[in-house]
C-alpha cells in the first residue's frame, strides 16, 4: 500500500500498522502509544503550556516542511514566553490518499527538528478524513516547557524610549512557500528561516531591561508591533531601512506587490528593551549564527502616538492593520 | 458578518475579533490569549499528558456536538488512566463558511462539558482553511491530569481468570451520530452517551484488584476487546448475551447490517479486575446513574486462547479485527 486509505484510521489493524511503522519511532517511549495518557516526569520550574495549528500548501517546501514547521512553532512560542520546550504531543489530520513516502519524509523532518531542539514527543493521535479534506495534512501539537520562576515579559512592562530588535531579515519563510507553491518560475535559492529560536531566547534572558519576545510569524512583524502598541500602550516608530530584507524577498515581493513585514517568519525573535541595553542584546545575538542579520528596527514612544514607519526618504507612513486578506494563504 | 471568512485566519484584526467574541469566554484566563505561552499551576501527583483529535459528521447530533465531544474525549482519556483532568488546550480548525451561530453553539458545548468535568481551558489556537477543507471544524485537545502516585493500571496485570465489565450499553454513540448523518428517517429518540466518565472511573480506583481501564470509542468493544488481548497474553471469552444492547441500536443495526460491538461510545468504560472483585466493581457502578446499566461480559482465560463470544445459543464465534472499512465513518 503507497496511499494513506480510511481503514488507516478506523481504530483497527491497518492503524495499528501505520503507527507501529511510521509514528511509533518519533516518540520518546514508543510502548506508551498503547495507552490512553501518558506520564509526564518535569524538571524543576514554572511550568508553561502552548499549542499551536498547523496548515501549510506546500507540506514541502524549501528549508523544511509542515512537520518541522509544526515542531519549531511549538519550541518557539515556548522559547519567547522564556521557557525551555521540553515534552510535546501530537495531533496528524491525514487526508486519504497522502502517499505513504511523503508522510515518511514530513515524520523525517519532525524528528530531526525535535532532535535539535532536544524536545521529546510524549504523546500522539492519528486521524484520517476522507479524500479532498484536510488539503494532505494538518498537524497541532501542544508544547509543555519549564521557565525560571519569577520571570516576567509583558507588552505592559514597555515604556516610551524602549527599543524594538529583530533577530534576522524578515519575510523569508512567508516567500519560500508562496514561491513554492504559486511554482512562478523565479529563483529558488530562498529557504524558509524555520528553525527553533530557543538558543535566541536563551542568550537574552539574563538582560534585566528585557521586556517581551514574540515571534513573527502568521501576519509578520507588522503585526506583531500593532499587537505591542496596543498591549503597551505605547507608540512605536519602526525604521524602515533598519529592518533586514533580503534582497530575493524585496524583489520577489516588489514584482508580486506584498509587503515583506506582513509575510511569515517562523525562525526569528522581535525583543522589546530597555533603550540602554539594546547595544547588549543587539551583540548577544549577532554573536550566534541564528542571529547574525540582527538589527535595530525601532523605538517605543509616548502613550497615544501611533504606530509609523519612517520611511527610506526620511518621511513616515503608517502601517495598516491586516483586516481582509491581502497575503498569499501560505498557512 | 454571519459566516467565518478567510480573513478570520490571517492573524490580523477579524482573527483578533473572532477570539474576542466566541472563543474568550471559553478560556481560563481570556487575558492569557494574547500570550504565546500561558503558565500551569497544578496541584499534587503524578502528572500525565493525553492527545486526542476530533472529526464527526454531522457537527451536531442528538446528546452532543463536536466540541462537548472534544472535551469529554480528552476528559475521558485520562479518567481510564486513573488521573483527574486538570488543563486542556485546544485546536480548532475551522472551514471558510462555517456558520458564526453554529460555531457558537459548538464552543458553548464545550463551555459546558468543560464546566461539568471541572476542567480549565488554559491555552488555544486557530486556523482557518478554505472552502472544502475541514468538513466544518475539527479539534484538537490536550489535556494535563493528576494521578495519585504509584496507581498502575497496565493491560500486563491481567492474568486468567480476571473479569472484564462494562458500565453501560454500548454502540450509543455510533449510532446516534449514523442517524443523525444519515438522516435515515429512523426513531431518533436516540442519544449519544458522550458524557465525562470520571466519576465511574474514581468510584473504582480504590479496587485493589482493579487492572486496567478502556473508554471504547472508535473501533467500539470489540476493538478494546482485541488490545486487552494483544496487550494481555490471555485469551478472553465474552459472553454476548451479557454485553447491554439498547433495543434501538441492535434494531437500526440490524436492519444496516453492523455489529453494534465495533460502534463507538463516548461514555463508557471497560474495566479488568480481579474475579474476586468483579461484583463489588458491579455494585460500585450500578449505584451511579452513570452506571446504572454496567454489566460483567466476559472473562479471560489461559495464555494463547483465543478471543471468543460465547454466543446466545450456547455457540462460539470468533471476533474478527477491523481491517478494511466495514462501519459508518461517524469519526
Amino acid at each position: 500500500m503507497t496511499h494513506i486509505t480510511l481503514a488507516h484510521g478506523n481504530g483497527g489493524k491497518r492503524m495499528a500498522q501505520l503507527i507501529e511503522t511510521l509514528f511509533a519511532p518519533l516518540y520518546s517511549e514508543p510502548q506508551l502509544l498503547q495507552c490512553d495518557a501518558a506520564a509526564l516526569s518535569l524538571p524543576e520550574g514554572e511550568l508553561m503550556i502552548t499549542t499551536d495549528g498547523f496548515t501549510v500548501k506546500p507540506l514541502e517546501f524549501p528549508g523544511g516542511n509542515i512537520g518541522s514547521l509544526a515542531i519549531h512553532g511549538t519550541v518557539n512560542d515556548l522559547a519567547v514566553s522564556g521557557a525551555r520546550a521540553h515534552s510535546l504531543t501530537l495531533n496528524a489530520f491525514i487526508e486519504e490518499g497522502l502517499e505513504l513516502v511523503q508522510l515518511e519524509r514530513i515524520i523525517a523532518g519532525m524528528a530531526r527538528a525535535a532532535a535539535e531542539a532536544g524536545v521529546s514527543i510524549v504523546a500522539g493521535d492519528t486521524k484520517v478524513v476522507p479524500r479532498g479534506d484536510a488539503n494532505g495534512l494538518y498537524l497541532a501539537t501542544t508544547g509543555i516547557g519549564i521557565r525560571q520562576p519569577g520571570l516576567q515579559l509583558t507588552m505592559q512592562q514597555i515604556v516610551p524610549g524602549d527599543r524594538l530588535l529583530v533577530s534576522g531579515p524578515v519575510g523569508d519563510h512567508g516567500t519560500a512557500v508562496m514561491l513554492a507553491r504559486e511554482q512562478f518560475g523565479l529563483s529558488g535559492e530562498l529557504c524558509s528561516d524555520a528553525a527553533s529560536v530557543h538558543p535566541l531566547t536563551e542568550a537574552i534572558l539574563t538582560l534585566t531591561g528585557l521586556r517581551f519576545m514574540r515571534d513573527p510569524t502568521r501576519g509578520g512583524l507588522a503585526t506583531v508591533a500593532h499587537e505591542l502598541v496596543r498591549g503597551s500602550g505605547c507608540g512605536l516608530r519602526l525604521y524602515e531601512t533598519g529592518i533586514p530584507v533580503r534582497q530575493t524577498v524585496r524583489s520577489v515581493c516588489d514584482i508580486l506587490g506584498y509587503d515583506p513585514l506582513f509575510l511569515a517568519c517562523e525562525g526569528r525573535v522581535v525583543a522589546a528593551v530597555a533603550a540602554e541595553q539594546a547595544d547588549e542584546l543587539l551583540q548577544r545575538w549577532q554573536a550566534l549564527p541564528q542571529g547574525s542579520g540582527a538589527a535595530l528596527i525601532g523605538e517605543f514612544t509616548a502613550p497615544g502616538e501611533m504606530l509609523v514607519l519612517e520611511t527610506e526618504l526620511g518621511g513616515e507612513r503608517l502601517l495598516p492593520e491586516l483586516e481582509d486578506e491581502p497575503l498569499p494563504r501560505i498557512c
